[in-house]
């Protein structure tokens, strides 16, 4: 089966979820799924609903041009997602494989509907990884003096790929505005609670300041180091047993744990970023309609 | 802002988001939330939808005689609230006050839409504690040979007093089905992670069992003893460091704030029970549209 | 049956547990609970031993003069608590009367060891909430111009009810250094997951950043605000659906749970401070011997 | 650094801690934990002590032998274990990978310190997986006819590998009690929160039962099926919006976290199972020395 997800925001009014609902209805639209929020700070509504294509009236080709009408009468923002459309990821590693690893049986155990074509590393230790599974692996070592060149080559892998989603699965580089840019669509895991402990060495700083639960938080990442929207974050408590090798070894199974929640959000269509007012002082915020 | 609140369950089919939906638009309601969830073991579609009555075309009154006729056509088991109408609770106690004080100063707060009229025990203990409140307290004993009558007295009490919703808050006394069916909606707070250790002393038996976390949960009360539909659930780790007394204090936050949480999801009209399907296996459930 | 609790710390060296619990037995204690801690980076061993005092060979007054000698062979930092000496509780608030409810219930059903002979306050209105106990209250108004004087007087009645520890429930005053230096013993309890949002209005700065959890966190106050020992800290999770009313709702019962734990905690001895080292980069921290 | 760690119960006395801690030291041994429990119920005192053996003035070979002395006046069942022998794990599976993946990974991140010569399954599906990491594969299909065989060959390749543990990875078949006598040590991942759902299909009837949490149990196996001593639990919150398949992969995450955190604690000898008694009523439960 088949199916459509649109994501819609706009300025909220009266009778959107009716209006919306009925446009897929009236196109033979059968609703698996509709939720939508307001979020009343912002004064925006938002909306997912996902239905299927089968009895659809429109061909694919022709759903967006249509639903134009009725978006640009509320003054939405909006994109659709069939559900066939397999999403291509590129991983970006260091050192660490122990998200490279999850994210890679995930999706061979069909929790992530998605391939992962690439992974793309600034060192050369997880290339046998890559290569037990079938999955081409670029080397690209980055200093200060090469970066910008070397973000270039990433992109034309990118290009190469025809990757749809970068994840930054323990990347221990920070990738340039210029990048993202060029491709906005990055989904990055921080090993903290943020927004406590941005920035380097988090286990570290949480350790010295002695707190007594540690965290991890999935993001899309932006120019602002460990600013961008959050998508999950999840913890675990911690004790004065627990020296920083300890912090480490638990914030491990979050950093996983977290990073494929959020990933696995992002391919179903779940996440909507908005936000960034500067009335309301907002920062960009996500919903996740789960 | 007055709001209605619909609550529908129905068998599932083609555009029921957008029939119901429709429907609340084409008499001028204003939807603040829509939620629905589709039960594929059940065939189920279930639905909430919260609009504002402002600008609403129908009377109150009229509202339920109009969409009869739409519910009727989908063969719908439905319901509808009005947010100002403040519903009643009669607290069902018997020593134990946590859960009592819980729910008195969540209401004094504005935690708990509703009013708190009568304290019910089957012990004088907590009599004063009602009387703090200005809370009437009514004492009635419960023995084998007088359940009968005492529980017509119960029953004739909260007739006296109007009341929409019992709350079992460590009421030590197991309800008849005459009781129940003369009076079905009653929430029970049980001291375990059901259906782990239903029935008698929870807590001394999850300690001789040795294990590492504890709960409580949250359900409508049904015939069969503790096997309602479970509306909220919670845990607690504990370890070997803790004796059955410290897991009854540990215990006692759980229980208030499943019990809290639950009544809140039912006053907001958030729980929505169906199943109870021989074909299926499945037992009674419950949607908590959140 | 009556126990004495001691708390060492002291430079690490070989032969600690022996040379402590050996003390203990030579004087007839029995020792029902001990726990020791190395902390590799501050240099340091921390322990907990508690005895029964039945059969031990000193006098409660010779206790500390006897310990002394080891004491001072070892370098320890150390205090003895007996179990029959009831700590007194003197709690500050504001206008929120969340947690002191709840510590004055855990108080009346005996989860506290202590008895709570005065509430002080910088507004009037919880008056009748510690009167209902039979508890004094005190309204001690604080504004930027006299808050030394009124300091002043707060310290006078800390002394005149023989006050051992002040838990700050909600108090939106920040005591100065100076009360600090006079009166040291000072749990708080602050409305996030610490070091995040420290300072003011901690729930609007979190949903403006969009965080998917919240926190509370208890602490010691130091000189420096927010940046005292952590005591203890729990979570829990929010979405797009709370709204800041929401986050001030679920935090309260946080703020409840998290700040009676540390005070239990505080109260059974069982939480010894160290740290502050330059070198190592430590902040003060606490162990929590559970 | 080699040391040696001390596990202990026996009826409780005065003077244990001192008895114990003063052996260690009286040796020349350096005290680095040392943690213990009275279980009042069971009338019994338990210790875990681990101290540093290059100070120590017993050979590896003549600490048993000498403590024996000890442990005889205390009436004490015991046994030492020494950081550096490294134990040999044998990993039964059956067509699951999720368990096995994680516990290799574990173990070649040096989070578990033992080796795993060897995979036993049911199933031929998984020697690809085993290989991939250098780990022999021996797949014994198991029938209702030819149990009794299998299991003499599954024994023999334990002996042969001179395997210490064994650890069922979601292995889909009950070991029985002849196998367990002659090979006690084995630790299994059950699919729910125990005593909820023991035995088959957990996921299937939690989803029946409406829970709104499951979870996983780690335990150690005995006779009796999902009854044996729990080492280690976790929860996570489901809705409505979960599906059977969505409740099996979420406990995947449980059972990969629990089983890994509990094989950690038994190989790091912190584990330590006591009870069984009659008189008062307790089960087979175990003290998790964290």
């Amino acid at each position: 089966m088949t199916t459509a997800t649109l994501l819609v925001s706009c300025p909220d009014q009266k009778g959107l979820v009716a209006k919306i609902s009925d446009w897929v209805f009236s196109h033979g639209g059968n609703i698996l799924h509709a939720d939508q929020h307001a979020d009343s700070t912002a004064g925006l509504f938002l909306m997912r609903v996902e239905w299927e294509l089968d009895t659809f009236d429109l061909a694919k080709a022709e759903i967006a041009p249509t639903f134009e009408k009725l978006a640009t009468e509320i003054y939405a923002k909006w994109n659709i997602q069939f559900s066939d459309y397999v999403r291509r990821i590129a991983i970006f590693v260091s050192k660490q494989d122990h998200c490279l690893y999850d994210l890679i049986l995930r999706q061979r155990s069909h929790e992530l509907s998605a391939v992962i074509p690439v992974v793309i590393s600034n060192h050369p230790d997880l290339e046998k990884v890559a290569h037990n599974f079938g999955i081409n692996y670029h080397h690209i070592a980055i200093a200060a003096e090469n970066k910008r060149e070397q973000e270039h080559q990433q992109l034309a892998i990118l290009k190469q790929y025809k990757i749809d989603l970068v994840v930054l699965a323990k990347y221990m580089q920070v990738l340039s505005p210029d990048f993202l840019t060029r491709f906005p669509q990055v989904i990055n895991i921080h090993h903290s609670f943020l927004p406590a402990f941005a920035g380097a060495n988090p286990y570290h700083r949480a350790y010295k300041r002695g707190v007594k639960i540690i965290g991890a938080t999935a993001h899309y990442v932006t120019d602002e180091l460990d600013e961008g929207p959050i998508i999950e974050q999840d913890v675990i408590r911690v004790s004065h047993r627990d020296s920083v090798v300890d912090l480490i070894r638990k914030g491990k199974d979050l950093e996983r744990i977290v990073l494929a929640r959020a990933v696995r959000q992002h391919l179903q269509n779940r996440v909507l970023v908005y936000g960034q007012s500067a009335d309301s002082g907002l920062g960009l915020r996500t919903v996740v309609f789960d």
